[in-house]
């Protein structure tokens, strides 16, 4: 039995496989498993690795949060988040909590994350300028969160939108993330103290953070894989929920379960309380 | 009694002020308490902050190698962290033992950074180049740690190297970071898949991974400094070493300690046995 740990991509390969092992008559199965930080499986109620990514964004986020509150003037911190099809990741800071464990005299405990943009609305420079605005109204420094992949309404990514034409000392063209564009916009468009903080690989390493919710799951995960291979079972990929189940490894190969469009709020810069029943 | 907290900037504010309570003959004290975790305060044999963000890093850094070391392809990872003038952060990083808690079967653990470059050494592309050859030779994944102040012989910064007339798409002058501009000259000259990582205010702000020994020191300095203030002293900053200590804050006021070349080894590309037990 081959068990493959992975994403969309995997369970192409889990498909595939399975198809010529058929087609062959091989002795042999392959099973599916879910891991992506991405939390964008279908049919799975989410993915192991997830929770890992969103523990370490809340607890990150709140650091920054707190670094930033401070200094005696206004800022904004555009943190950009993993998250090139879907906003899974950027969408749960919106259940992050205040830290309480340190708290700031005089400073009333509010949720870090004052905005939030995912792939799944279309993003407005426009928009965006006049929520942290908005926001500036209340809070002196104001954290917006983005996923890598906010895209404006003509589906080109705000991350490539400094490219144009541009070339660095080298002579290649500047590729810049979506963090760094909205860094510079708010620059030329506010004027404050503006940082923007891009979480990279850490999202998705930081051991010393995992969940111990997704450790116990991970595990119990691989060993219902067993039981469906002691079954007989191939083809298929493992379902995490309330109970594991399993589906056609087909239902999930290369398809993408996006952000609920009713978990986000009317004016697309942050969740629903539906959402936050979820996380 | 004033008690100051912080790095040269500060201790110059505690002479400033200690000069006009004198001038005015008032009934005032004021007392200087080192924390900057750049450790780069003259006297004291280190500065509370530092040990935390060296941990953060230590931590950090081990979990990025764990990230490059699982792809079976020739990567470089740049990982740039704080220091303008001086390179403790960065040094530290030779002292980062390798993580084994996560072994990875079949991979002989090393320790997570190869090359450490810092602001002491005037910075060149082509030893650097050379230096990741020669590194490339041994390891598939290779990791240099870079002080964001790394400059070259003419005193020009390397992150502002990529400046040079160019602006973006708002118009403005694009300020890159040495750890961006040292993956395109990768991309460049070796080719290979390379990222380059901002640790950014991370570093400074990671509550969740403070040094123990660090809060315990923290909290005995501020002690040590009541117990000064008690003995009638003023415009003095306390220092730490095996014993408390304090020193006349001009001495510290405005001043750098820098990384003592006698421990950076010949190559200028890493640390000393003698700073291995400093650290």
């Amino acid at each position: 039995v081959l068990f493959y740990i992975g994403g969309n991509d995997s369970m192409d390969t889990v498909c595939k496989l399975d198809k010529y092992i058929n087609e062959k008559g091989l002795d042999f199965q392959v099973i599916g498993i879910p891991k992506t930080i991405d939390n964008d499986l279908p049919v799975t109620h989410h993915s192991p690795g997830f929770k890992s990514a969103a523990k370490y964004l809340a607890v990150t986020v709140n650091e920054i949060a707190r670094d930033s509150m401070v200094y005696n003037c206004e800022s904004v911190t555009v943190v950009e988040v993993m998250g090139r099809d879907t906003g899974w990741l950027a969408a749960s800071l919106g259940a992050a909590a205040p830290n309480d464990f340190f708290p700031v005299l005089g400073v009333p405990e509010s949720p870090p994350v004052h905005l939030i943009y995912l792939p799944e609305v279309p993003f407005s420079f426009e928009q965006f300028i006049s929520d942290i605005k908005q926001v500036q109204k209340q809070h002196k420094s104001v954290i917006a969160a983005v996923s890598e992949g906010i895209r404006f309404a003509d589906g080109r990514y705000v991350g490539s939108s400094a490219q144009s034409g541009q070339t660095d000392i080298f002579g290649h063209s500047y590729l810049s993330g979506a963090g760094k564009v909205l860094e510079r916009l708010i620059q030329r468009e506010i004027g404050c103290k503006v940082r923007s903080i891009e979480l990279n690989v850490m999202q998705r390493c930081s051991a010393h953070l995992q969940s111990v919710t997704d450790i116990v799951q991970s595990e119990a995960a691989g060993a219902y894989a067993v039981e469906c291979a002691l079954n007989g079972l191939s083809g298929i990929m493992v379902t995490l929920g309330r109970q594991f189940s399993y589906t056609d490894a087909a239902n999930a190969a290369n398809k993408i379960k996006y952000f609920p469009a009713e978990w986000i709020n009317s004016q697309g810069n942050g969740i629903t309380p539906e959402a936050l029943k979820y996380f």
